[in-house]
């Protein structure tokens, strides 16, 4: 028999099933291309400053303010309610090297150069104005000795086993929303021109490398399929999909009802690539 | 100006195009999800002995290898002319702990329970049989503590920068003529249903990551690019597809100028996604 509930503190709705997702990530499984040039500069600079820009639930800031206990990291997004949740994380963890602000990609309230490290995860794909926002990253990085962290996914390179028709639609529907929301479901690869668009970085400058999640034992299915469910059952996703006639309610149950499959699956297994930069200012 | 040449060592065909990938491989490009647990064996049992199987022109081998100065490696392959290559870089490289041998994947030349560390890279995805040969990996792995490694692609998550039609087309090819030639472009996803099918690894003996490779410095694009302008001038891919009417000349033309064009854009950018598992027995 296979429950499909991850544990019983997620039991209360869609919100938290999505959060348990972007809980589970930290630097290890979301920022491990930045990890040696940072510790290579904590080493060097153990007062750093780094900027985590739309930290979200700030398990990623939590985990990378760990690595720098005497640096201090500033962790911004523009919700209030996620901040939150943040706030509450790095409090439960014990992390007091960390601020939480609410700001704006697009209008960072800092001085010019006034971080060490910049580092954003899942940002740009989700933005209309990625370049202005990677014009904003610059300005608030020290120059020659800066460095700014990417991390952004190929929405359409999800691999997935076994090859159920659900998920591919719910792919494909998810790309369909994304950029009907002004984001981009190519921001992986399209890194480095939208760097060269700033005007203010070469290529030498750039590090680009790929990586990826991959969820395959019990729990992480639990986790990702469940994730997914909570879109096939209510949120944002659903409900641009259903008004622009994109997909209806009984194609959303073949969905949830495919995605509890893989969850069962013992064999099943999902990949995805994500493409990383780092920016040497 | 933009040249496709890799450097002047490359300019003779088809066949040290396609090899100059090949030979950039290497433990930490292509082999980074077993370092970590084969430096932990290492310090524990330095005269560990470790199979790579279908080595290939053997750079990954040499450099896993000089991991493990006390211990043996010993690679084999089907085909004598790349072991000739292989024995010729493991020479050069000053690498003595290595013993290459002719053969086959389906039938190992070893006892059972030989080695402690079995590695294979890009092995099963062109295998018709690919359950077959992991049973023969599993068979000559120390039972009770040895670990199989394995990294396999997913031939259709290409993910690439500019957009250009001749590029997806060509992946399309490539595809289609993998699956002609008998084998299988979603290997990556298939790793964890293929070692169950083998009757003798269950989920809990198996840990499974994603990674990739990417391409994106002018040199990687010259490396990466040529080795696509390769298969479109010539060799097995080419061959099969024009003879069973999957492409035209004109088509393959189109692809070429294409990668040509690629290899010349200052921001283009390719990544692609690798699924691994590590098995221990």
């Amino acid at each position: 028999m296979c429950s499909q509930e991850p544990s019983s503190t997620y039991h209360d709705g869609r919100q938290l099933r999505s959060t348990s997702h972007h809980e589970w990530r930290n630097a290890l499984n979301s920022a491990a291309h930045l990890l040696p040039d940072l510790q290579t500069r904590i080493s060097q600079m153990p007062n750093l400053k780094l900027l985590d820009i739309g930290c979200g639930s700030g398990t990623i800031s939590v985990s990378l303010a760990k690595y720098m206990p005497d640096g201090h990291l500033t962790a911004i997004d523009q919700s209030p309610t996620i901040l939150e949740r943040a706030k509450i994380h790095a409090e439960e963890e014990g992390v007091k090297n960390i601020t939480h602000l609410e700001g704006d990609a697009y209008n960072l309230p800092f001085e010019d150069g006034q971080f060490d490290v910049v580092h954003s995860s899942m940002l740009l794909a989700h933005l209309s104005h990625p370049v202005l926002a990677l014009k904003e990253m610059i300005r608030v990085t020290r120059k020659q000795g800066g460095v700014i962290s990417l991390r952004e996914p190929d929405l359409k390179a999800w691999s997935f086993y076994p090859s159920l028709e659900g998920i591919g639609e719910f792919s494909r529907v998810q790309c369909l929303v994304h950029e009907l929301n002004g984001g981009h479901v190519d921001a992986a690869q399209r890194l480095v021109t939208w760097l060269f668009q700033t005007g203010q970085v070469e290529r030498e400058m750039i590090k680009s490398s790929v990586s990826g999640w991959c969820y395959s034992t019990p729990e992480e299915r639990r986790m990702w399929g469940n994730v997914m469910i909570g879109a096939c059952e209510g949120g944002g996703m659903k409900e641009r999909a259903l008004r622009d006639g994109i997909v209806t309610e009984t194609e959303l149950d073949v969905m949830k009802k495919d995605w509890e499959t893989w969850i069962c699956a013992e064999d099943g297994w999902f990949g995805c690539l994500i493409g990383e930069a780092l920016v040497f200012l």
